[in-house]
């Protein structure tokens, strides 16, 4: 696929831990590893492993790869002839230990995760600027006091602080499983033809295990080959973190539509527009994001591989992993750069508040008033109250205009009964918590 | 919707796990606990508790309810009038005191979890089962020999042992990811109108305490309207568990082929043909583990929910997620019942690695020969051996009528040139290993 | 699935035509009619014939049917047992001519459609309320501007008028890919075990159309068992026309924002809130059109059904085809809702243009200046204007203010630099083009 | 992404239809296209219309654009600017009037449909040679007789030649929706800031119409920005036609299973096992289609854009529509490749009937039998000889050994009991008429 295609969903890094050069380059590793490995166990003459692991990269062709991968619908067999050859030009003799004991899919998997271990670099990167942003911002507006807003109406108030300590405990949740996911899917594939290392005879256990360290990764209990669960469950959590990011890239783009704008990202222009200033930084959350969920689907639909190596579901899964992967990463850089560029309003925040004219404590009106008059009573006070509010006019003194409610109200209940600060109840323990001060 | 269209795709534990009454009995009993916890805490009287704990399922009409959610969309608004009706008829006052501080959502959310809760418990008795079933199996074919099948062709042998082995590691691992995510679902929500719980003032938080300890659920450290990460989750696993069950599922159904019969459940009949034997068990795990990926999708599509209160993702989150535990637990009950009752046929096994006349241990004599004689050599040989097998001749013999191929061979080697037994590598290492031996 | 975790996802007519009894009475209606069929060609006796069309819905348990289908993996054959018995029980002989020649996909089948066509009906009603309310709104603001907004910042001037066309035109030409959708897979389903029709020898094509005409319903080229594509169509329309309804349901939500408050539905109230007025049509829409993609990639990754039959994509789509029915329904029946009480307020339209202070002018400005006084000397102008109307100042007394750019526009110009009825440019054409006029 | 990454499921040609090069030409192709019809229009000088169009691809860096369009959440933007600088290079004032009254998303849209109309082209030819196979193989193998499957087991006898005109039934019909969503989603985009094209003036509808002509495009009714149907349904229709594709090769796939063998592709071979010939072209057929319901979804979940111009959904779309088409292209390719040198074994055919030992013809029994000598004596009869044949013994020799069973049977069915060609029913009749002959 194309840069310009691409663009708006993967980042540079992403492009690069999924690049062809970073896929070579994992295949050639793996494969110099494996001949070590062998080696040292003596499955393989030392010469060999040397000739083998002296290939670098530049002996491959990846376009020439992906030319005839098809023919055998896998880029292993194409590259381990590639390789054959390069050895063969230099040691004859070394070219017959290339690749032994192991199958295609060794190569591909375990390539796959050491660009996974990659990828996941950027990914811890751009998730530490967001916790700080958010953490930042959390902390400067721990009293900024704003609308919520529920089903998109106006609800009782808010802080902005405990709004971004909502966003940061969803986001941190949702990592820490996107990166356990990530260590127990970053795991050693060796199981050769079968998945029993039979062609290795009774050194496949060792050889497996110097393998492991050569490439330091975790040996897992046994070759995984058709069992996709492991990196099913970290494509998985990649849409659940996607999923998280969206939803705060959502709410700021909501919050910086001109008729609110109680929040803004720098943004960017318009193409003819001169006086618009777009969420182009949550637009690329969204759209990112927004890719992850149909890639879950995919992967998840895929698993069902037949015995020990499917026909059609293992071989949709490079395009599907590095795509869920990117995308994951593009919408974490571009919520990143949202939140550590993002302008608090705070008082916009205020007059939005204010030009409720009081209806959003309605609800609490009618908590103080129901107990003593009655629900009924109250009900009618406080409706003819929202009313007023509708037109325009004061919540808090046309419900003091109705005797019967004004004399169930203490005199403290008549000074705040439209102050957003006396009625935030816990939102700040709240934030604390989420925080985990 | 309705018994038969969903029949194949549900189970009647799941059925009455998600059904009206338990939804019905778990807002019941949130708003019996709230309101206890609220007159222990003193924010209102213990009579007015008493009245509104008093109120059972009965005084509810589930259809009616349904049919006037949907001009508010929510369930829980008729709910909680039907509640403050019946309370009102008993006590006029207490019904001033229902559902108080509380938003629709804590209702539905906490009532929704207690029926995952109840689910739960279902999932993890057929789970067990499926364990049970594939233990036993395994280690009663630890050295049943079978042909490895990659790409639906016939590769070196492995053990059923094994392939069992490997079934099991997959559905275990899912299965301790799905109990975790439930274990971190499965916990009160409760904030009020705006999350805060600013309508109980300075009482919030130890009502909250309270009434998570009433309905025996984990206190979050803040309310999670908004934020369905966990809830995502839960639903991700779902469908990584149910991938693992539809591999297996597969597998069999292909064993159970007549051309294969290898392995074959009980199964069913047909309405039509008299000699048909299905692979009932199987084909109901894998349409039901075939819904889930999309509603996986869906779920995690509907996470931007907008601010404290979304207007469309939430909204359609019961369907959604009762659809995906359901056939999660229709996915596990059906394959409980293959593993169970599965029948292993050891001679089709060692038959069907004989009707491939030594084929598939091309790879074995390859490696044995290309370091002897060259791998130009090794692989002229092996191929004439390979197309003898394919003309129903011995791979064995034709390959030993090569001078050089036979020179090349030890006595040992000589003699197991077709024997499964004798080349299955760490098979019975990695199934200890995934048995957790 | 319940009423209550199902309601604002379906309604009651979608509920009754996937309901037992309306696939009992459909599988009644297929069997007779096939007896039917049979008995005029002489494949069965006229009194066997009689004697099976003469048993009613009122013989068959659903619930005892659903509990037994698993077993064989179709509810066919529980239902063609229980057929058989209640013949049985007035005409032994007939009994034997039960089901004669058909398979259980032919009953399943051939009631799905039946089911479909009836849904059919309720979702042509539903949208052809939603036609109607559109094109009202559309002719009755022809000439009501608003703003439009990109990216959900404010943009040159529409019509509301436009703005209502736009949505009709894309629910009209989605309804009518629908439509045709229905009429395409809305059709018989019979060939008996292996789709040849051979258990009734030379008949069989004459049966089939006897069949297909006893039950209204088209005779396809050819049993279409495994061929799933004319349903999964169907299914596809839905996701297109649901994805058209969500994107009207989410404009108006977003316009019946507090802060903007351009149009609203009447909407829902709030369990606490007494000031609320949530957007719950639009909710009801949006959140029953977002089960609809995640239900088409469903349908389509199980479109690769083995063979003759599959053993499992088939049979979960009995719910799939409901839920993605029953959604559609459900969201068309509530967009229907909102726009035919849509209150549109133009007054508030007209003030959020003003409330721009010119600004979403500029383009106009920058396209009638650059020609003149070129691009650079343009783009400074017009940047200063837009900086004087983000402070609250006008934008086009700031511009004249200009002497180059003030210089290089006509009177007519000035005049209207504001203007948003003078900036509408092909808007009312586009308008009479949607609606066909 | 990478070529390896993606080699599976893209070709060359569609990589070459969604490549840089051909989205840069095709942004080119648009404003060069305007300019011309803005200057025959009299919008802009003819001198700058020459100028703009004289400004070729290689003026453009795909690179760069790429790396700043994440900042205004398009390419348009760097796009236009490069082609404004470009153009002022050689003409100052022409720079001037560089993509005049368009908008961002009429370069982007209108290229997307450009890139589109290329790929489609790729298409009609790969799916041209599936036709062509198919009707070839299904006349060639008219009364090649074969076991139907169902649930993956044996059943009455079909012909090869049905099932390749079943195939290439639901192949013909999907893609002839897909053609026709071609036509109609292959149209001008061109509506300026707000879809009006007010900064054309009284001009627009004339630009738009002399815009379509040069591009070669229908004119739509009017702008379709955010109204996204025409393209969801061309990719709901890729996921219905790779659907019938994954059908097709799955069931490919299964016959060529070792142990059936009854048709197969050249196929590709092993890394590591040299018998090996492995079903590549299913797989790769698989794997493409596999991708696309996904994809379908993301796009549909999509369609809810905001207003005018949504901020996420939109976004996203090039990447999806790219992805969606060219695994559909490379789903295509690969299943042509299958169909055109696919062997089939009508001697296997055969000889898998002739090892049911005549089972599958107990339906034939039972409906011969059941009016006879009523239901329940053939059901013992047959059930019997269904025994006996799973014995390996003959069903028919049984069964006639039944005197009941025997003196109910005309000498026609003795001697046609395990006919296959006498059990075909209509499949010749349905096989001309899904060929259209």
């Amino acid at each position: 696929m194309s840069d310009l295609f691409d663009v708006l969903v993967s980042t540079p890094e992403m492009d690069e831990a999924f690049s062809d050069g970073a896929a070579l380059a994992a295949m050639v590793r793996f494969e110099a590893a494996l001949a070590r490995a062998e080696a040292r166990v003596g499955v393989i003459p030392e010469s060999a492993a040397a000739a083998i692991a002296s290939v670098g990269v530049n002996a491959f062709d990846a376009r020439a790869i992906a030319g005839t991968a098809r023919a055998s619908a896998t880029p292993a067999i194409p590259f381990v002839e590639s390789l054959t050859a390069a050895v063969a030009a230099q040691d004859r003799e070394a070219a017959n230990f290339v690749h032994r004991g192991a199958t295609s899919q060794d190569v591909t998997d375990t390539a796959l995760v050491l660009c996974l271990r990659q990828a996941r670099t950027a990914l811890d990167a751009t998730h530490a600027r967001t916790v700080a942003a958010l953490r930042r911002l959390s902390t400067e507006h721990a009293s900024t006091v704003m609308l919520a807003r529920t089903l998109l109406q106006a609800a009782p108030p808010t802080t902005f602080g405990l709004k971004a300590a909502g966003w940061l405990g969803s986001l941190t949740r949702t990592y820490r499983s996107l990166a356990k996911a990530f260590d127990e899917a970053v795991m050693l594939q060796f199981g050769g033809a079968s998945g029993t290392l039979a062609a290795l005879g009774p050194d496949g256990i060792r050889v497996a295990e110097l393998l492991a360290r050569e490439l330091d990764l975790p040996l897992p209990d046994a070759p995984w080959h058709a069992h996709r669960d492991r990196l099913a469950a970290l494509v998985a959590c990649c849409g659940v973190y996607a999923g998280a990011i969206a939803k705060a890239a959502r709410d700021v783009a909501l919050l910086m539509q001109g008729e609110i704008a109680e929040a803004s990202e720098p943004g960017g222009g318009s193409s003819t527009m001169p006086h618009k200033r777009n969420p182009a930084g949550c637009t690329v959350a969204l759209a990112s994001a927004s890719r992850v969920p149909g890639l879950v689907a995919t992967y998840l639909a895929g698993m069902s591989q037949e015995h020990e190596r499917g026909a059609g579901g293992l071989q949709a899964e490079w395009t599907t992993i590095a795509a869920a992967v990117s995308s994951t990463g593009s919408a974490s850089a571009a919520i990143a750069g949202v939140f550590e560029t993002l302008r608090v309003d705070p008082d916009r925040m205020r007059r939005a508040i204010a030009d409720t004219r009081g209806a959003i404590f309605a609800e609490r009106a009618m908590l103080r008033l129901a107990p003593s008059i009655g629900r009924e009573a109250a009900a009618r006070a406080v409706a003819e109250a929202v009313a007023a509010a509708a037109r325009g006019e004061s919540f808090a003194e046309t419900l003091l205009a109705n005797p019967e409610a004004a004399g169930a109200l203490t005199d403290g209940d008549r000074q705040t009964l439209e102050s957003p600060d006396a009625y935030l109840g816990a939102a700040d323990v709240f934030r604390h918590r989420l925080l985990g001060d």
